[in-house]
């Protein structure tokens, strides 16, 4: 996707200029893995066209494979996105309908050789929100993940701009949710995407972990094929500053990871996938849940201070805020 | 005016560019009523070059109706603006001299046809400390809005760089007051502009109440014509963080507004005209004057997460505030 | 020195921009005491190319004097930095092997005719750290001064990735400071430059002053030549939040200045440095060692506002903060 | 329409930026005759978002009249510029399927509104070229136009990455062309816009006049509604160097302009709608068609020294190099 | 001065950003002669505030002295440039009225001390333009200057938008061409300055040689007191592409300087100020009129590749071209 | 390499900005290859920091293989660049001691992996002229290229400011050109680096192309190893404006180019870089070495279009200007 920024806090068109990179959920979660030194292929679909070229070579650059990107349709999907700050909220405008993805088809990519030796498989609820096909062509990869013993996670993220062909959200994502081994998510995720409510006010600024809990719990219970949920904890004080943290549910445990006050935000967008990524990483490489949740939530930590969609930082990186560094000292 | 602003937190001229935007307090106030959907004209002399011109633009694309506009003279008011941070403050320095306001005359505008239809006419105490005429052409105004039925507001608000044709701010800005009908202040715009004064500590970062009680009745005690004084509250702990509020004394009613913490300020000149914009626009819009009062400080706090003069905000974006919202959460 | 920072807060490279200004440890100190009005000479080696020739020009702008400066060598030393937000650290890159100053020689400066009329003489550790070389000539200056009955301070700042040409660091800074009048460094320095250490956890964030007048006085006793000692208190909380404050021994005394809460810092790097200018001005100004530790403080303080290296202050604005003045209103 | 362009000669996406200015044929007109001083109301769809909302500003900075512009659809047209150099041409990216003005009905407009008053309809080629839907209402203008007794000019300009909706652009073109009164071409158009073609290499970099004057002749043979017709004559010699001049065929009498070298071109994009606008503009003002023909070429050739779409000049400015100053003397 | 530029060719306030440097006449000449190595003292007044600080810094920056400049006043001078591209012409807007150096007075400047040790004394018309006690000014300048035995050049330039105090520009500038050594003009400032006329038209972009030599014999006929006078010879093709040369006529000699094609023109303004600083350097360093003529010429000529007011050019970069070499071949 | 330019047409540090890209010349022939669709592999040394990993981000996105890229030492080379305008030359400074390539080892890189499956191997003669080693590693490169049966190109593009190594730039040069097959160069290389000198004053702007046959057939005759050489000619106008050709000797024909006039150049340097990748483009592709040259000098024009040391453009590009359209037409 591209992403069309106004600079700073400007409102859009403030100045004439934009400040254009790319992102999206499944490409940020893919730029996160390569950031920490994972091979990974994004799986999607861009149009043959320089704006596409350009997406293409950006995921390169960050060490995202594109083997399987499909070269089709006419338009890369669009969001313009202008920054908060304070008790302004940041604004996200989607021009993204008949973008590339968005008039894929089931069977224009070939599973078989995507899942060929892959380890993990991840898509987010913004693809199935699109269109009728795109819900059907995630289904089919999930599908055609768990065929090949792959795990599948999935970001339940809700988009209440989008879901406008005729479905409401639960419908489709509960079929996806059924289809899933880590689902992650936020509360509110959890309400509108699967319909399993929880009373949580997400404007209020502070949680209740125990609340979480009973998700959680509910959640799984509903989808016995998870093996585990993930929470993420947003304390929403302002556009700058947010409390952050997570919990995991892996029905033996129930953990809650520590707790980071982000004051000065740089750039919120993305912190989710960062999560997401940092999960995924995390349960790869550590045999011990609560040690993927730290890393998770350490690295989705870390996206907030950096600009745009992409969560840049190593996996030393997130090793450092593990061990309790949260300085920002100097390094020299 | 045009504002030329020193890049980001740079010192001016530490690049060899400048932020050209165009503000000043009435302008300030017409493109916050005009971004609240309400009809305005601005009423001023502007100089009919290149810069006049480029401002006139400025202000019919924000909807700032030009009608009355006088384009003569040879030069636009100037300041150039530095923008504190933390324990730094912001600094403006102004180079106006011989600006076409201030070579306007008494006579120049034809107040019968500015007031014909108009519901509000407001002015700042910043033009009458101009120069001798300008501080005449204010009262010929007022003078000209009352006889039009029309109520009029007025923010008090001194500035010591100005104020150098020979008489001192009291002499001229009392008689403007007694020809108001809402005065709009801070604690040390009442002392230097009307020479009343408070015990306060305008930098101590707290504030305490009931001496604004006590200083807006002195204040329409004094000013009979007053139908309401509003006095905003900044509590400036550093240029980044203030605590904001104000209050507003009706006679008959002694109103503080919620309070609000603003951490990560982008912009704050032009926050005490984003009040009186939200104040006349509330009193234009609600019976009652806590509403109104709410409204001014809600769009006020939101004009210091904007960069530039103007508060680009609509009525919606306060309403969301009002209702409890700050938490800046993406909307997507 | 070249500073090549990437901008606001992006990675390196982020964007196919940097920012280029100048900087490094003396440079800072000797444009913070030209900000203060006071007269300076800065003696270093450039190379006379023009990007040796550009940082000539930028000092002399600053008002810093530039006759002892020897234009030979290649190469002007370079750090990349790249600044922190939040949880992650600022980074800095030293490419400065093989810079002018790097083949400095002892004999290559005329100290005699450096040192007439002068009133004092300041370096830092970062100097000795570059070669064998410059720690001689470093010895060579200082004994020079000293022999000119000029008093010398010496910031032992400390950086780990220099100091690669096989000496430890107390092997060559104990000789220094042995030649040291003033003694300027943060705890990490006298750990790391002096083998003095202190059971303080840099990174924790809050900071027992009590252990301070210890260390400081260890470091008295094991260096009798010094007069006092200086000690910055950084507490880091995060790359945008720290404490700051500082004290100073002078065997007579112990002084702890005022606390500074800095939450929005717009750039850290030559906060010690400032600091030390701060004090030197402070010591050559007022009889008072207080008043100079306090002087120190605030213009240290205030640097954390500036971009760039470089403390653009002036007396009059450190004496603002001073008078208690943290406000940040706007002055006009 | 948006117009995203890449800085300066970059290739799209070399750097993270775009600027972000509005423009498109129609609006390009509307821009210029506003700035000679031509009251004009531009008549459009627009999406009734923030980016919708942002073009309209500009359009009423720049003194364009948007009573007239409907708020409706999802997106705003989208198009991609990358500038080219020397020989290296300029690139168009068209992103506008499913725009707001594709999404536009007959009947959407009240066409008798619009012309009340009105002295001049004008369009372009583009729009029927987007969809049958736009193509029917073009005609339904057209009709209403010459209903309400206003001369009706038309721009053919074919843009080749249209016309995907199944028609050939001479099946509604000519339908189009035969409701008009001024024609307005370059050679291509004529060939490809009405299918009559011409011997013309345009590529070739220099003109043979005579047979614009057949060319045009055989056009208003065909078109006997046409009053008169006009050709841009674009000798491209490089994406730098134009010769630049056109021609006006009014049956009665054949005209050519003066022709003009344009060496350094800034900005070619909006050159044919300079022209247009100086055409109608000529004619409204001037009896004499030859008049109208040079305002047209001298007011384009000005256009080629501008940045963005829009020809922001005034008409004194077409008036001093009317009189032949192409000298580009600093004007002081 | 303070020169707001707007970017690019961009016209003014197409984006809110101007670039903000230092130039004008007389500094312009003081920075070129500073860059060629000779010492230069600047004497004018600036503000002593933040924007007259910067400007006295950036005059240090290039090697200029200070030391002379008097601090006092309210305001600097500024002007507004629009960059010309093609047939549209470069456009200068001043603002300059009231600026320090508009209130300076006779005495204010210690002229002895100035000219002790001077070797040459240079003014431009453009001072004497501003205010009848400015034009005293100068008079006292030159005056002194002549008694202290220090040849005076003074650049006629005639600035048609200043001149408003009541003098027409021969009433004031004979006067002082009366105590000038060496004149520098254009054609156009010999009559409008001189009211000395000569037949050319200043935009037809070829120049008659006789004629100027008829012009410059006429001049040193009604000035006997001069010794020489330069006259440049521009031929103003395009805003963009210009021929550029000059003649000196000494009385025993006159010579054409080489001619210079300048297709590319990045910045002219300052160009006729290099010419003066490269002429006092050539008449300064060599013995041969002719050989300072061409020095001039060619420094001027370079003047034109650089953004700004002041040409940033060595001594051996002119003489590089002066051999022979405006090939631009890349230097490494 | 880093390449640090100065903004536009700006002097180094006129603004404290600088463009960061990456370049130098096998870089650049690498990425025009890829540009065109040729899979590439880079072999050199990069730091492994920051900037070495910037620099391989950088190439990757471009489609350069970056396998054999060796990360070891401490800098990456930078080269400063200044772009000169009109009758001032760009001017290149390099800063490049001590580089990773420069600290690189006989034995460092496995070039049996390197050229298993390679076609070609293309070096050039900068990288011999940093230091005795990377001369020996040339040998061992180009040796290693032959025994595996690849051709091998050199580039002998000589650099008057590296060679300090205590060779002379023949004594080198001429044992790579014993073990090249095709050789590129332009006159003063053959002069500089092979010491085979032809009578052409390079900064004349005419060429006479008979002695560029004399010439290639003279080091045809000293080199029989050689299938053919190339020059490329530049007539050097000025820095804007080259006229561009090339010539090949194959022993059996010598082929002269199309002559291309580029008269706005954007960016020259790389010029030479993207004629050596269209060369071996078009030998690869081509049976015809006249089409393989033709290709090359089309090529090569159209890089003078673009920012930046690398050709971004593709085939398809590169045959629209060889098909004769370069009239710089906009594509829409």
């Amino acid at each position: 996707m591209l992403r069309l920024k106004s600079p700073g806090a400007e409102r859009l068109f403030q100045s004439p200029a934009l400040e254009a990179t790319f992102g999206g959920g499944e490409a940020n979660v893919a730029v996160s893995l390569a950031a920490f030194g994972v091979p990974v292929e994004f799986v999607t679909a861009l149009p043959p066209h320089a704006v596409g070229q350009a997406c293409l070579g950006e995921l390169r650059k960050l060490n995202v494979g594109t083997r399987f990107v499909r070269l089709a349709g006419d338009r890369i999907g669009i969001y313009f996105l202008e920054a908060g700050a304070n008790q302004r909220a940041s604004t996200v405008l989607y021009d993204r309908s008949g973008s590339s993805i968005m008039q894929a088809h089931r069977g224009d990519f070939d599973w078989k050789a995507v899942f060929e030796n892959a380890q993990w498989f991840h898509l987010t609820g913004i693809t199935p929100a699109l269109s009728e096909e795109t819900a059907a062509l995630s289904r089919e990869a999930m599908t055609a993940a768990r065929a090949a013993g792959i795990p599948v996670s999935c970001d339940l993220n809700y988009r209440a701009k989008l879901w406008k062909y005729g479905k409401k959200a639960p419908e489709v994502m509960r079929e996806l949710a059924a289809l899933t081994d880590v689902a992650i998510a936020n509360e509110e995720d959890c309400q509108k995407s699967l319909g399993i409510s929880v009373d949580v006010d997400v404007r209020s600024g502070t949680l209740d972990v125990r609340q979480y809990r009973a998700l959680t719990a509910r959640v799984l219970e509903e989808f016995p094929n998870l093996r585990a949920i993930a929470i993420t904890l947003r304390e929403s004080r302002s556009a700058d500053s947010n409390g952050w943290s997570a919990c995991l549910n892996t029905r033996a445990d129930f953990f809650v990871s520590r707790h980071y006050e982000i004051d000065d935000i740089v750039d919120r967008v993305g912190g989710g996938d960062a999560f997401a990524a940092g999960l995924i990483f995390g349960m790869l490489r550590y045999k011990d849940d609560r040690q993927a949740l730290e890393f998770a939530a350490a690295a989705s930590c870390l996206k907030h201070s950096i600009p745009g969609d992409f969560n840049r930082v190593s996996e030393a990186e997130v090793s450092t805020l593990l061990k309790g560094d949260a300085s920002g000292r100097v390094q020299r």
